[in-house]
């Protein structure tokens, strides 16, 4: 096992589903005292997302805009809550290769663009206790 | 609202309800590439715990020790995840009190000692869009 750059540096985020980004987004203002300091849609995943800073992590709030997005199935099956944790890395196609080799399963083996300047990649829950685990790297 | 020593100082660790704690251990070595610091038993809340690092934060696994537990509940209903968020707070009876006027249910409003030597205390999920949040503190 190698402990070097290829470890996870930190949590990068955690992804909330949630039914209304406008009501969430009052109640998480509340919550962690400092405003929202970014809004995005994601298109090709079907999401909006809305992040709150809070010291070296975020917190990433998560709005369906349709049907078939990943985040409206969350939500109808388990409601919403907690739907992804997000490490950042220095390497992420070094990390992929690695986490195979130690038999996570990837769920996308190249690396796409996500919300907030990220690649990102994520893992099987089956091999993580039920948590859906996001790698992610900024883009340079 | 005061954006001062009150807010949220970062996302002190993420909690992982699991069935077993021994196979849980091994799979979040090899996720995160380095191992545990620290296992510790809280009896008080029917729950033994496994602590890694990642960088600034720190992931929690979480595995109940009798039927009552909250983590046993929890993983009846749901399965294994993330079972709560923990911020860090410079002041716990401060932060409480904040939110109490906010309108967040503290579900324990005086701090309790948790594990890795902190003062917590809970927020009820039904206010926090389905998340159930730690506030902690460093015991001094």
């Amino acid at each position: 096992m190698r402990q070097n750059s290829y470890t996870m540096k930190k949590i990068e985020h955690i992804g909330i589903a949630v039914n209304s980004l406008a009501e969430a987004s009052i109640t998480y203002e509340k919550l962690l005292g400092i405003p929202a300091y970014k809004e995005e849609e994601v298109v090709s995943e079907g999401v909006k997302t809305v992040f709150f800073k809070s010291g070296p992590n975020k917190i990433e709030l998560l709005e369906a805009t349709n049907d078939e997005s990943s985040i409206a199935k969350f939500i109808a099956k388990k409601g919403e809550g907690i739907h992804h944790v997000a490490f950042e890395v220095e390497d992420i196609v070094a990390e992929i290769s690695r986490l195979k080799m130690e038999g996570f399963v990837v769920l996308n083996e190249i690396p796409k663009k996500g919300a907030d300047n990220k690649w990102v990649a994520f893992l099987h829950p089956k091999n993580t206790n039920g948590v859906l685990i996001e790698l992610c790297q900024e883009i340079e």
